[in-house]
């Protein structure tokens, strides 16, 4: 039995996304068959809007409904920290957390070379310029925290920015700090369980009580 | 940060497929906005046009694009055997297997009294009714292969369907064989991690050489 197409072109839209195989996207499209024909419509809907109804921050790289970005034009949050993550879902994940009332910039990537991604290839340089820049405001940046991902490329890419920033902005050694987000074992982990990196990690991050 | 409009919509449609959860959802939504917009609008089209290209077969109860289905008007297949499934799904996985020839009925469930689903919620009397009919045919069904899943509720719509065809249909004992698919280790599987009711199907299924 060939299956029918409109079903087949479901199955196919569904596998292209990451993390779906081809059992999954049977299953996810003959769910939707029994679901009603408003809700498809508002899911289609949705798709075809993603793109049209957001855009890039120009400023951090954040994708939202305006730009500048709701956290750029925020006057209540700290202009003088940058923090500086892969991914747009990052800042979602930071800002969950409420902890951080500075700025991101979303480099939108990692320093990649087995991939072919080099620092040209994500929001690097416009990281230098928007420092650079802020020199000239009222309230220059102090401190960069650096929070890729502690995978290698996120570790290289932290280690690039931390090692060439001062190369590329006008930045002296003692006007801006540059930090990387702490690393050691999440809360409710096992010791026991923890692998020998991140216990290093651990060790080189403790801190006084 | 307020996540954009356009993107929590699609957050909510993604979170409301089976098996997908928050996270999921947020990973699928974000990559999908790195995807050209003329691959958005095909996913689109594809969900709005899902209900719309496609019927259920009268006959069998399977979704397809016409009625009765390709497989109920394909003059090559046995109609004297019928094999029972709970899922459109399962259709194309025995046609995957390419070893049975003869017609489908879709019951589309399983009798399932914890969630107030009974034999009247799911198309069994159609069943009941297609067995019937076939008498007056010139090739009446013969033999009805029960290949509901072999779980609790898989099971007991087998029992309830192999005791009560005989009273809801013109069916005498002889005339028809109601068998159930076959039960045992799958193939690859390991005896050893074997469950016990498992072992207890392969040694009652076992078979002749």
């Amino acid at each position: 039995m060939k299956i029918p197409k409109a079903i087949q072109n479901l199955i196919d839209s569904f596998e292209r996304l990451p993390g779906v195989g081809p059992k999954s996207a049977q299953r996810l499209t003959f769910y939707l068959l029994h679901v009603p024909q408003s809700e498809l419509d508002r899911f289609a809907n949705s798709l075809e809007s993603l793109k049209k109804d957001t855009m890039l921050c120009s400023v951090c790289h954040m994708i939202g409904e305006s730009d500048p970005c709701s956290i750029c034009s925020d006057l209540e949050r700290d202009e003088s920290v940058l923090c500086v993550v892969e991914q747009p879902l990052d800042v979602l994940a930071l800002e969950k957390s409420k902890r951080f009332k500075g700025k991101y910039h979303v480099l939108h990537g990692k320093i990649d070379p087995l991939n072919n991604i080099g620092p040209d290839e994500i929001f690097i340089n416009q990281l230098f310029n928007r420092v650079n820049k802020s020199f000239s405001k009222e309230e220059p940046i102090k401190e960069i925290i650096i929070a890729t991902n502690p995978t290698m490329e996120g570790e290289a890419t932290a280690m690039y920015i931390s090692k060439s920033i001062k190369n590329n902005t006008g930045v002296k050694n003692d006007k801006i700090r540059v930090t990387r987000i702490g690393r050691g074992l999440p809360i409710g982990a096992d010791l026991e369980y923890a692998d020998e990196i991140t216990l290093q990690r651990a060790i080189e991050g403790r801190m006084e009580y």
